[in-house]
């Protein structure tokens, strides 16, 4: 089987989809350097050999838990939203999204973190590809009047950086039940800045 | 000698100097695994001994390091500020003084971020020791009528998570001759907000 497709069998999905979820938790804790392909497989239930059907080494299984954490940000933020909402709204809802998913699952936070080093150039497309979809959506907001005019791909770096801050403080670090206070009172300050 | 405590002669002061230094090219070339002892002494022309009577082991020099990054950011941002500024005046001094500061000593900002897989504590102390203080001239600015009511402190951590991405995007991948316009960008957003 060619690496990096999906299983064609419901069980041969359901076992790739085990071993990332032991990678995730293994990753997580140990971090990249110390995680051992023979743990994940045993917190997968898994033999060596069946990791090996699906994954060519411990480096694509990460890749692949980075990958996998941009695709489940952009859902579980798409998803927040109401098809009606104006972009203000978006921002809102969508920074609420993201802090809740971050102190649900904060080993894919790190692990993306940790792929600066892991990775680099994993880590650079997963920014630069979700900053890209950030500013297009930045720039439809201000050719539909619903932001001030401004250079849409600082403000998609410079959002993004806030998210990221405040999920490493609070969803991560903090506690959860603060997260939708955190939000009101960051989501007041994108909305309208600090000048009285 | 006490480690930690600076060396009393100036040759010695020195001789430390250079050590860091070294330390500072090759962790941030290699990262904190694959740096040795034996290439920092070899690029600070010091002999192995010499090294441990400043430091006790590979962890202590990074974690100076650590700690001269947030010294050195303070000190920087504080320098850019005109005595009389106002808190939005300082805001966008202080993300100009950061960005060109980044730009000049990326080994530092990577040190930094690596310290959350390195010494979590050094790298947790290190953003929260910056984020109290920034929340205190926050509160003081508010106080003042120079910013608007708010949550100082979800906003220095959000302030901090938009300059550390832009350092990233810019100073970092970016060509150092944008930072001033990303500045200026940026800050409109600080002061503004996005709503029309």
């Amino acid at each position: 089987m060619p690496k990096g497709d999906l299983p064609k069998t419901r069980r041969g999905r359901a076992r790739r989809e085990q071993i990332l979820r032991a990678a995730e938790e293994v990753f997580g804790e140990a971090g990249f350097a110390a995680a051992s392909i023979s743990e994940i497989t045993r917190r997968a239930e898994t033999a060596q050999g069946t990791l090996y059907i699906y994954f060519k080494s411990k480096e694509e299984i990460f890749r692949e838990l980075v990958v996998e954490m941009g695709h489940l940000t952009r859902t579980v933020v798409t998803r927040a939203l109401d098809p009606g909402a104006t972009r203000l709204e978006a921002e809102r809802a969508g920074l609420a999204a993201f802090l809740h998913f971050v102190a649900e699952r904060p080993a894919l936070y790190r692990i993306v973190e940790e792929a600066r080093f892991v990775d680099p150039a994993a880590y650079r497309d997963y920014f630069t590809t979700f900053a890209k979809a950030y500013e297009a959506r930045l720039k439809k907001a201000q050719a539909d009047g619903e932001v001030r005019p401004g250079d849409a791909e600082v403000r998609a770096w410079a959002l993004m950086g806030m998210a990221k801050a405040l999920g490493e403080r609070y969803a991560l670090w903090g506690d959860p039940a603060e997260i939708d206070g955190v939000v009101d009172e960051a989501f007041a300050l994108v909305r309208e800045g600090l000048a009285p």
